[in-house]
């Protein structure tokens, strides 16, 4: 697959694990994994997915709305840069957001996410 | 400097360049650097600092909200990530735009910009 296509299927992997079965993240993030989550750090997968876990709606849903992709240097990972909005439970408003993500390979013909930053974009 | 504080002169640099001297640009590229520009990919610097100069308007303010930064891996790289707005000559609504940044070493003891996404953040 081109990375074209790597990214666009780890990013409706990685939605689709998070709008239904979120704790199933866990197996996106490793020990070195860092998230920041609109300013707040966190490293490793074990405290990325109890913040991810802990987020204070259950129930969400993610349009895709742009996905970007570039090879991000020596190291042989990937950069992927998606746009798009969230929908709440009960809530009319979509929630626009932005999100990186370095994919770099677990050693075992995959990737895991080395770095995650995530901002919501207030209109 | 710590990374934040890097990460921080590095966007007050780049924007500064990009408001008052656009062609300035080409120090921060190499060329094995890579823009993805509202979906348009392009390699090199020149490439770059071409698509960046001949933008359809001469004169620009851009309006920096948030500051993200991590350590990119093994390669010793730094992710900066950034939202803001960018103000247009004669314009009075701002555009809001969402931009990542890959900086990597250039083995001088500074950085260039290995990898670049702009995305312009549609109301």
């Amino acid at each position: 697959m081109d990375p074209e296509q790597i990214a666009k299927a780890f990013v409706e992997h990685y939605y689709t694990i998070f709008d239904t079965n979120r704790p199933g993240l866990a197996s996106l993030y490793q020990d070195g994994s860092m998230l920041t989550f609109e300013g707040q750090k966190l490293q490793g997968g074990q405290a990325i997915v109890g913040k991810l876990t802990s987020l204070p709606f259950q129930q969400c849903k993610h349009n895709v709305s742009t996905i970007d992709c570039q090879l991000s240097g020596p190291a042989g990972g990937m950069l992927v840069f998606v746009s798009g909005n969230m929908q709440l439970p009960g809530e009319d408003h979509l929630l626009k957001f932005s999100q990186m993500f370095h994919l770099l390979s677990n050693g075992q013909g995959s990737f895991y996410v080395h770095n995650d930053i995530f901002r919501l974009n207030y209109a």
